[in-house]
C-alpha cells in the first residue's frame, strides 16, 4: 500500500480543502430555498426503504436482537454526523447489505458460544465495532485511500452481482420461513399464495414503474414523478391492497412485518449494551479482531467507492474530495454505533450518485431558466451578440456554486458561446442562435453543492421512527419482493451481468447487440477474450457465493474481494493484453476518457427533447430530470456507451447540433 | 350492392377458376412430403385452442348444452369439408366468437320463452342455421362477394377492438363465476387465489414467449419454437403446475374445464336435434329469420376478411381467389351444423392468414436450398455469370407451384439477376455475389399453395376430441387467462387501438414516434384529423360495445358494423378530407401500394441475419420464419410501416443492399 507523505497527510489536506468551502455549503443550501426538498425527499424515499428492508432481514437473522429501529436510527444518526462533520457532503450513509451479512455471521457465532450467547450479541458486537473503528482509523491515518485509484470495476460488480443473488436468495428463501410454524395448513397455504401474489406483483410493478420517465405515454411530470417515487408508491399500493382481503381471513394473514415500536422495552436496551462489554470473556474481545479486520476492509471498500461514484468526472464537481477524512469519520460512527448496539452505517450505492445527480437536475433547471430570461431579455433589447452572451455567462458565473475560474467557464461555455456568435445566413432561421432550444442543448452539468438536503433526508429518515407503526402494516411478502426488485433492478449496467449475458447470444446473433447502443468493449476485445475474461470471473463469482453459506467461516468472504483486487493488479495482466483488460475492466475514470460519442447522443438528447416542448415549465424540468437519469446506471454510474458504425443516427444528429447543416 | 353480370356468375367463375389447379393443390401436398407437418402442427395447436376456450364459454353461457366437444367437432368437419371441396384452401375455418356470442344471446331468448326453453334449444336454433344458409347462398349466388373490395380498416378494426374487449370481460367475470356456488368460503377463497396466480401466469409467460423470435438470446431453432408453440407449451405448463397443489387441497380446486366426454350421452343426443325441429312452433321458427339475418350479415363479413387476409398481395399467390364460391360452401356448412346441433365453422383471423405465411416459410427454405447448392456447383464450374443466373432461375421455375409465366419469374428475380451480373471491381470483394447472402436477400416469396396441410390439421382437430380426457385437466382459470391473452394480443397491428394510445401521448412526445418504426399516417395526416377521427370511432365502438349488453336485443349488434360499413362509404367523406381517409382508412390493397420502404428495411433484415449465419441449417430455416414473422402484425395483416426521415439506418441499409458502396 503505497503512501503519499507521512501520517496524517491525507486527513489534513481533506480537512484544509474542505474548511474552505465549508460556509459556502451551508449558505448556498439555504440559498436554495424550498426548492431543495424535490432531491432530499427523492434520496429520503430511496434510501429509507432499504433500510427497512434490511432492518426486517437483520431481525430475521438474529432471532429479532436488532430490527429495522436499529437500522433506522443508525442510518439517521451516521447521516446527521456526517452531513455536519463529514467531509464530502454529497455522499449518503445508510445500513447496507455487507452489514447485515457480518452481524448474521457474527450472530449465529455467538448462539454457538454458550459463554456468549443471545445476551451477549450486542455486547460482543460493540467490541468488534470498537476494532474496526480502530483499523479504519489506522486506514485513514496511513493515507490507505491512495489506492482507491486502483478499484477497477471487476471487484466492484463481482460484490454487486453477490448482493444482487443474495437479495433474490433472500426474496426465496424467506417464502418457506413465512410458512414455518402456522400450524393451519389452510391458513398457512393461503398465506403462501397471497405472499406469491404480492411479491411478484410488487417486483413486476415496480419495474415497469422505474422506467416510467421513458414511457411514450402520459404527461411528463407524472412519468417523472412515477419514475422517481414509483417504488415507494408500489409498496403503498400492495400493501393497501393487502387489506382487501375478505375480513374472515384470520389476522396473522398475510404475515406483516416483525418489529417492535421504538418506544417499547423491546428497543430501549441499547443504553445498557455499553455496560454489558465488560461481561465479554477476553478471548472473545481480542478473537472480535478477526471479524473486525474483514468489516473494515469491507466499510473501507464500499464507503470509498460510493463516494468516488458520487464524485464522477461528468458531474463536474467544483469542492475537493475527502476521502482520507471521510474514512477517519466512519471509524468514529462506527465506533459510537458500536457502543449504541446499532449496526453501522457506511455509504450506499446507489443513493450516492443518485443524490449527486438530482442536485445536478435541480442546478441545471435554476441556471438554464434564469440564462433563459436574460438572453431574451437581450434579444428584445436588439443587443448584440456578444453583449447576449455575455449576459448570459454572467448569470452562468453567478450560479456557480464555488468561487468560478473564468478560464473553466468560458471553456465550459465554448459550444454555447459558438452557437450564439454564428453569422446567420440569409432568411434561413435554422442556425439562428434559438435561446430556448440551444441553452438547454449546450448547458454544462453542474451540481448544487450544499449540506442541507443530506442533512434533512437523515432528519426524514430519523422522523421514520414514529411512523414504525405504520411501516409495520407492510406484509413482510412485500418486502421479500422489494428485494428481488433491487437485486433485478441492479444488474443493468453491471458489466459483469452484460457479459455473461453476451455469453448466450449465439454468434449469429451478435450483430443484434451492436446495431444497438452498446458498450465499447464488445466492439474494441476479441469475442474469444471476453468469453475467457468473463467465465474467469464467473468462477471467481461462485467461489465467493459458496463462501457466503459456510456457517461462521462465511465471515471470511471479503478476504477474497481483496484478494481479487491484488489478482486483478498482478496475475491479470500477465493473462490478459493489458490493453484489453483496459477496456474490458476499466476503473470508472479510466473508461470516462474512452467514449467522446457520448456527449454528442447526449447533445442529441437535449435537441430531440426540447425541440418539441410545448407543455410549459413542468415540462422542461422533466427533460432535464431524464436526460441526467437516462445518462446514469442504475448503480449511479454514468454510463459509457458507444454507438456502433452501424448506427448512423447519433452521429447524424451530432451534426446537426454542432453544424446546424443548411 | 352493385352487381357483376348475373346470378350465379361469381359462383362459376370461381368454381372454374380452381378447378384448374385443384388437381395440383393436391399433387404439389404430397410432394413436399413430410416436411408439410411442420404448418400442419403450427395452425392445429392455432386453431384447437382457442376452439377449446370458446366451448368453454359456450358451455357457461348455455348451461352446458354446448361445449369444447362441439366447437372441436364442428371445427374439424367444416375444416375437412373445406379442405376437399372449399375454393382457397389456404383459408382456416373453425367456431369464432361472433357464433359464441350470437348463440349466447339465443340461448337466453329461448330460456325467457316457456314453449321453447332449453329442450328445444338446439331445434330452434338449427331452425336459425337453416335460415341463415339460405341467406348466405343468396348472398353468393348474386355476387356480393364483390362488395368486399370496400371493406376498409375501420369496421374490421372496431369489430377486433370488440372483440378483444369481450375476451378481457370473460377473462375478468369469469373468476366470479368461478367462484359463485361453492359453500366453504376458505376454499373458494383459496380457488380465487389460485385462479389469479394462475390466468395472469399464463397471460404474461404467453405474452412473453410470444415475442420469442426476436429474443436476444438463446439458439435460433429454440427461440422460433417457442415462438411457434409457445402459447400451448405454456398452456400445459400452468396446468401442469396446477398439479402442484398440496393433496390436502380438495378435488375441486383448482376448478377444472367443464365439459362432457364426447362418448357420454350428453354429447350424444345431437342426432335428435333433426327430429326435435318438427316440435318447434311456427312462428318461432320465422322469428329464427331476424338472428338469421344477423348471422348471415357476420359470417359473410367475416369469412370474406378472413379469406381477404390469407390472401394478401404480398404473399403472391400464383392460384386464383374463390370468395363466391366460398360463401356458397359456407352456406353448406351452416345448414349442416345446424341439423347436427353444432355451432357453424366460419373463416378465422389469424389463423387463416398465419396458415399462408407458414407455407410461404417453407417454400423459402425448399427453394433457397436448391438455389444456392445450383449456383455453388455453377461456381466451381467456373460458369459464367449469365449462366449461374440462368441455372438458378431453372431452379426456381422447377419450385413455381403453377405454371410459370416466365415474364413473371423474370421480374420477380430482377434484383437477384442484378446482384449476380454487377461487374466485380478489382480485389474487393464486398459487392461480389455471394449465394448464402445475396439468393436469401432477393429471393422473392411464393407460398406452396395445397389442401393437404389444411386437411390433415382439421383431422388433428377431429382426433383432439379423443383428447378430451386430457383437455378436462386444464384449470378453467388457465382458459380465462388464455382469453386475456387473445385479447391483447389482437391489438398491436390493429391501428384503431394505435391511434387510441396515440391520443395518450402528449405532443411534446410525439418524436418519440417518430423516431421509431411508425404507421404511414402519423406523418402522412395532421395530427387533429387523426384525433377526429379515432374520437368518432371510439364513440361508435362505446356504442356497439353497450350494444352487446343488452340481454336479448344484444343480437342487434352486428348491424351497426354493416352500418359502419357504408357511413365509411358515404357519410366520413363528406366530414374528412378523403386524401386523409385513404391513408388512416384504407383498404389493405390501398394501403400496400402506400409504403415502397418496406421492401427495402425487409431485404436489411434478410442481410442482416444472414450477414452473420454460422450455425448451418436449422439457422437459415429459422431466419426465413422471423422475417416473414416480423412481416406481419399478430392479426396476421402485411404490416406497413414507412420509416421516417429521423431514422435513416434502413435507408441507408437499403443503399446498402442495391449499390454495395465501396
Amino acid at each position: 500500500m503505497e503512501s503519499e507523505g507521512g501520517p496524517f497527510k491525507g486527513i489534513l489536506r481533506d480537512i484544509e480543502g474542505r474548511r474552505k468551502c465549508y460556509k459556502q455549503d451551508w449558505i448556498l443550501g439555504f440559498k436554495t430555498g424550498l426548492r431543495i426538498l424535490a432531491p432530499t425527499c427523492y434520496i429520503f424515499f430511496a434510501s429509507s426503504l432499504p433500510v427497512v428492508a434490511f432492518g426486517e432481514q437483520l431481525s430475521k437473522h438474529t432471532g429479532g436482537s436488532l430490527s429495522a429501529v436499529e437500522t433506522l436510527a443508525s442510518t439517521s444518526i451516521c447521516g446527521i454526523i456526517h452531513a455536519i462533520f463529514g467531509g464530502q457532503p454529497l455522499l449518503i450513509l445508510g445500513v447496507a447489505e455487507p452489514t447485515i451479512m457480518m452481524y448474521t455471521y457474527l450472530y449465529s457465532f455467538c448462539i454457538s458460544r454458550p459463554d456468549l450467547g443471545r445476551e451477549l450479541y450486542l455486547a460482543w458486537v460493540a467490541w468488534v465495532c470498537v476494532w474496526t473503528a480502530i483499523f479504519l482509523i489506522l486506514l485513514s491515518i496511513f493515507n490507505a485511500c491512495t489506492i482507491i485509484s486502483r478499484f477497477t470495476r471487476i471487484a466492484g460488480e463481482l460484490f454487486g452481482m453477490l448482493i444482487a443473488v443474495l437479495f433474490l436468495q433472500e426474496a426465496i428463501k424467506s417464502e418457506h420461513h413465512d410458512k414455518s410454524g402456522e400450524s393451519d395448513f389452510l391458513w398457512l397455504y393461503t398465506n403462501g399464495l397471497l405472499a406469491v401474489i404480492f411479491s411478484l406483483g410488487l417486483l413486476i410493478t415496480a419495474l415497469k414503474s422505474r422506467r416510467a420517465k421513458s414511457w411514450k405515454y402520459g404527461f411528463g411530470w407524472l412519468r417523472s414523478f412515477i419514475g422517481d417515487y414509483g417504488v415507494p408508491l408500489m409498496v403503498l399500493f400492495w400493501t393497501a391492497l393487502s387489506y382487501t382481503v375478505p375480513s374472515k381471513v384470520p389476522e396473522n394473514v398475510p404475515r406483516r412485518l416483525f418489529c417492535p415500536l421504538p418506544w417499547e422495552t423491546a428497543s430501549l436496551h441499547h443504553w445498557t449494551v455499553i455496560k454489558d462489554m465488560g461481561k465479554v470473556p477476553v478471548m472473545y474481545i481480542f478473537a472480535g479482531i478477526i471479524p473486525a479486520v474483514m468489516i473494515a476492509g469491507l466499510y473501507f471498500f464500499d464507503h470509498s467507492v460510493a463516494s468516488q461514484m458520487a464524485q464522477q468526472k461528468e458531474f463536474n464537481l467544483k469542492n475537493p474530495s475527502a476521502y482520507h477524512y471521510d474514512i477517519f469519520l466512519l471509524g468514529i460512527m462506527t465506533l459510537i454505533c458500536g457502543l449504541l448496539g446499532l449496526p453501522p452505517s457506511n455509504g450506499v450505492i446507489p443513493q450516492a450518485p443518485m443524490h449527486t445527480k438530482s442536485l445536478a437536475i435541480l442546478n441545471r433547471q435554476l441556471t438554464r431558466k434564469k440564462m433563459v430570461k436574460s438572453a431574451k431579455e437581450g434579444m428584445k433589447m436588439k443587443a448584440s451578440k456578444s453583449e447576449i452572451y455575455g449576459r448570459m455567462q454572467t448569470v452562468f458565473i453567478e450560479m456557480e456554486t464555488s468561487s468560478p475560474q473564468v478560464c473553466s467557464v468560458a471553456n465550459d461555455l465554448k459550444d454555447l458561446k459558438e452557437v450564439v456568435m454564428r453569422p446567420d445566413e440569409g432568411g434561413d432561421t435554422k442556425g439562428k442562435f434559438d435561446p430556448d432550444v440551444h441553452i438547454e442543448a449546450n448547458l454544462p452539468v453542474r451540481v448544487n453543492e450544499q449540506r442541507v438536503s443530506n442533512l434533512l433526508q437523515s432528519v426524514l429518515v430519523g422522523l421514520t421512527l414514529l411512523a414504525v407503526p405504520v411501516i409495520k402494516m407492510i406484509p413482510s411478502s412485500v418486502l421479500w419482493g422489494y428485494f428481488a426488485y433491487m437485486a433485478i433492478d441492479s444488474l443493468p449496467g453491471n458489466q459483469f451481468w452484460e457479459r455473461l449475458l453476451l455469453l448466450f447470444i449465439p454468434q449469429s446473433r451478435l450483430f443484434k447487440v451492436l446495431e444497438g447502443v452498446h458498450a465499447s468493449f464488445v466492439e474494441l476485445v476479441p469475442y474469444k477474450v471476453i468469453v475467457m475474461f468473463t467465465l474467469f470471473q464467473l468462477v471467481y463469482f461462485l467461489l465467493c457465493y459458496g463462501m457466503t453459506w459456510v456457517p461462521v467461516a462465511g465471515i471470511f468472504f471479503p478476504a477474497l474481494f481483496f484478494l481479487l483486487i491484488s489478482i486483478r493488479e498482478h496475475l491479470l495482466p500477465k493473462l490478459f493484453d493489458p490493453q484489453h483488460l483496459q477496456v474490458i475492466d476499466a476503473a470508472d475514470y479510466e473508461e470516462i476518457v474512452a467514449a467522446p460519442i457520448q456527449h454528442s447522443s447526449f447533445a442529441y438528447r437535449k435537441l430531440g427533447s426540447s425541440r418539441h416542448l410545448s407543455e410549459g415549465e413542468e415540462e422542461d424540468e422533466f427533460h432535464d430530470a431524464e436526460i441526467l437519469d437516462e445518462m446514469t446506471t442504475s448503480r449511479g454510474e454514468i454510463r459509457i456507451r458507444t454507438i456502433s458504425l452501424k448506427e448512423p443516427r447519433l452521429e447524424s444528429e451530432e451534426r446537426r447540433v454542432t453544424f446546424e447543416p443548411h
